[in-house]
């Protein structure tokens, strides 16, 4: 089956700090015509982080958009050109204190690819060193250490649950997790 | 440290078909204000479904905002007041033609949890009957088999970054997958 659809037209209904939004009307296979609102965002990265002692950086932040604190490993948007490897060096750092000394390129996510452009993209760090933490001004977050075993708990018992930091896990088992 | 955000006020700014947006005032923590942009959005579910065969059901469907056809396990928005579960069991049908005789909850993800309220919840199916595919009017998408080998394959190769695709399975891994 053909699936692709084409761009017939492109308004701008909203330009914002963070995110840009459109209403596009694009052409079908089918060759009629529908609307398609879309949410233009920056890069992200997020990084799944061990500690010489094997356990993992988790963070709990407040999350306005679900009015609750949730538990994501760390992560934040790419500065304008940034390089999003780049980007979790300097983000690790700054949010959780941790400068890493390896990190590698495990994968992107799509966080929900019907209306947002957003690609995060996620990786893994060793080798960390304690330097200091630097959170940007209104920037509220706590840190905690989690074994891997830790965080399995928390996925069977329903409370992780952000999409980048799953994906990121995900990914970790897929490519780097070797089972003793 | 304390965490929480108080809503101030909200002005909606855009409504669409499938997404509302909202530029909302809060108090931060440190006491000053700031804005948050929100996309309101209904639930959705994702199915996670094994064939008699052992396979898995994937699809592939061209996605707007990435100009790209990209690889996703069923899944689809709540109508209404719609229960989540029932959701699932009437998206595979209508996707794939298959009817599941047991779905299970595996859990629950949030896609961007900056800026979006979505929900996509996640669930596990199988013993499937095959009965008839009915897509939507506009709705174009191709159904595959793919064995849990072939679907690791994938996001070793990271050609498999829909996240809730990959969060459906961290969540079978965490909860129902064991390894023979």
């Amino acid at each position: 089956m053909d699936l692709k659809e084409e761009k017939i037209e492109s308004k701008e209904v909203f330009k914002g700090k963070i995110l840009n939004l459109f209403v596009d009307t694009v052409k079908l296979p089918n060759g009629k015509t529908s609307t398609r609102e879309v949410v233009r965002h920056c890069k992200a990265s997020c990084i799944l982080a061990k500690l010489p002692n094997g356990k993992f950086l988790l963070e709990k932040q407040f999350r306005y958009p679900y009015n609750e604190e949730i538990y994501e490993f760390p992560a934040g948007k790419c500065d304008l050109d940034e390089d999003p490897m780049k980007t979790a060096y300097r983000e690790l750092e700054e949010e959780t204190g941790y400068q890493a000394n390896n990190i590698v390129y495990l994968g992107k996510m799509y966080p929900s690819c019907a209306y947002t452009d957003e690609i995060i993209y996620l990786y893994y760090a060793d080798s960390l060193v304690k330097k200091e933490q630097h959170l940007d001004e209104g920037e509220a977050l706590n840190v905690y250490e989690y074994s891997l075993e830790e965080i399995m708990n928390l996925i069977k018992l329903d409370k992780l649950n952000d999409a980048k930091s799953l994906c990121a896990l995900q990914f970790y088992f897929a490519k780097i997790y070797k089972n003793n």
